[in-house]
């Protein structure tokens, strides 16, 4: 990918949404379903103080469209036909709606035991779904296999370069609403993290350019049950933890060793962050605390607004920093409810 | 409410969304959950030369935020505390959304029938749930002698004129996106026709400021087996025709005898329109054939491009015509799909 050098010149004032951001990633096209710039709006009672980007207000849904618009322009542009991906989430139902948008043909390497139910939105934009037998891994290497033996793109949200360039439009996003100023810290749930480094380099890009005064302490969010990120952060490892597989309500942070999980624990430590870890109770305390206030999310970006608060009452958050906590993902994503609740 | 008279002087520069047309509602102040425009994009396939207006990307996945973004503020003004209202579908979870942030306590009566997993939104958004015996009209009389013996306020998305005149905001919005014009033809799902009702009002106010020369002709769509407006408007009647009850995975249009069924009428006339009904099976067409082109739309949704293909094969919209169909909510808002498909 070219280098990019920011200039507010070279925003393009007529194109709505991420295509504004165009000639800062570096592309000549990113792919479209019309997506504006997400909420970004102050937090009520118990999030006082604190601000939320709405992430679940892209096209599909997730923050991941940030990331799928970035990619499939520049797989329009290479003429691609075909793709592989492995995800049974956000990511592949995502990836499948733009690549609807443009033409593409998608097929999606899930573990046999998704279900249906969350393999819907991307069968609906018309992926192939190839179920792998064995665990979320052996997905992978087969999307990677299949990619080998066909020629067909992977077009993976994982390793592709442009879907984490992708992410930077956040950063770009909200400095923008903030009427040109990063704030002093952002809260984002972490499970492969492109959001995480993504924002990270974007707010780094716009240091750089001097149109910046700081770059964000940047926190991420994890599970105890499942908390490999956390894990390393706390000890100051570079590699994330092993840790065993356990589940949680938070389906979209429980990833086991992301490529980019030495990248995100430096950013988190660059930036004067950390990658913290909530309980589940916490996760549905703040899953419920954020809808009596107007805002239903995905349990994976409650871990965010429980992190948030869990920041702020250890002092780690002073009261009067900037700080905005992200809900990657709207409610409706996720038919998971509070255990016992109902 | 006070009458209003459109400048483009009076609209706000610096507020966000629906804000930006306060004065032009002639509010002092809406409720806001960060909600900007929603995208406006070109159809392609089967859809190309017309356009689509992506309702579902508003804050509760459903074109109703207009309305309760309005309604709401107004409540606000008012300081009202409580208020009661019956719907157990999207305005509902709307009215709910925006009640939360403002901090007034709903009510919302619904048939005893109805599935707790359609009812999820508004219980996350804290309203208490009410469920009332017998059919629909049931919950909405339970509602008025709630409101008749507690003194709470009657928030109802079908009387409040508060929330049709938010609607307008869809026409406001739309003129703005097409660079101050109005379309040729408009074509939305109807079944209460608050939408209908408010964009057409909306468009008459931008034609009698002289900011627009035309008024889009307004075609309204529902199902074949269940068509109170489509029956009157093929037979010239000023009243909803009386259908027997139906089912259809459309469930946004099954409403009986809606209190604006006479004007809705008679703005489909006025406009050169018409309202429309489709087949279940065209319903399911239309869905498929957005999703595989990266939209992922309700099945109410999707009557609304069903009909805008009948209304072109049958030359009623020729093809250069501006068209706009209104996909008026996500796709994330329902769990059916296509009898037979899975």
């Amino acid at each position: 990918m070219p280098p990019v050098a920011l200039a507010v010149s070279a925003l393009d004032p007529d194109a709505p949404g991420l295509a504004r951001y165009a000639r800062w990633l570096g592309v000549d096209t990113l792919e479209s379903l019309g997506e504006r710039e997400t909420p970004y709006v102050a937090g009520t009672g118990p999030f006082a103080g604190l601000s939320f980007k709405v992430e679940g207000l892209q096209p599909t849904g997730s923050f991941k469209d940030r990331g799928s618009a970035t990619l499939v322009g520049r797989l329009s542009e290479l003429a691609v036909g075909h793709v592989v991906e492995d995800s049974s989430g956000n990511a592949g139902a995502s990836l499948a709606a733009y690549c609807a948008r443009a033409g593409i043909a998608v097929r999606l390497f899930v573990p046999e035991s998704t279900p249906v139910a969350k393999l819907r939105q991307a069968a609906v934009h018309g992926a192939e779904i190839v179920r792998v037998p064995g665990p979320r891994e052996a997905a992978g290497a087969a999307a990677i296999e299949a990619a080998e033996t066909s020629g067909e793109v992977y077009a993976s949200h994982l390793w592709n370069p442009y879907f984490t360039r992708g992410m930077s439009t956040f950063a770009f996003e909200l400095w923008e609403q903030r009427h040109q100023q990063a704030p002093d810290a952002v809260v984002i749930p972490v499970g492969a993290g492109t959001l995480f480094l993504g924002a990270y380099q974007g707010f780094l890009s716009l240091r750089e350019a001097g149109l910046a005064a700081r770059v964000p302490r940047m926190f991420g969010v994890q599970v105890e049950a499942f908390a490999p990120l956390a894990r390393a952060s706390e000890s100051g490892s570079k590699q994330a933890a092993n840790v065993a597989p356990a589940t949680s309500a938070a389906d979209g942070v429980l990833v086991a060793n992301p490529p980019n999980a030495p990248a995100v624990l430096e950013a988190a430590r660059a930036s004067g962050g950390a990658i913290i870890a909530v309980s589940e109770a916490a996760l549905w305390d703040a899953h419920g605390l954020l809808g009596v206030r107007g805002l239903f999310v995905e349990p994976t970006s409650a871990v965010a607004a429980a992190g948030a608060l869990v920041l702020r009452s250890a002092g780690v958050l002073v009261s009067d920093a900037e700080t905005v906590v992200v809900l990657t993902g709207h409610g409706l994503k996720s038919a998971a409810s509070r255990p016992g609740s109902g």
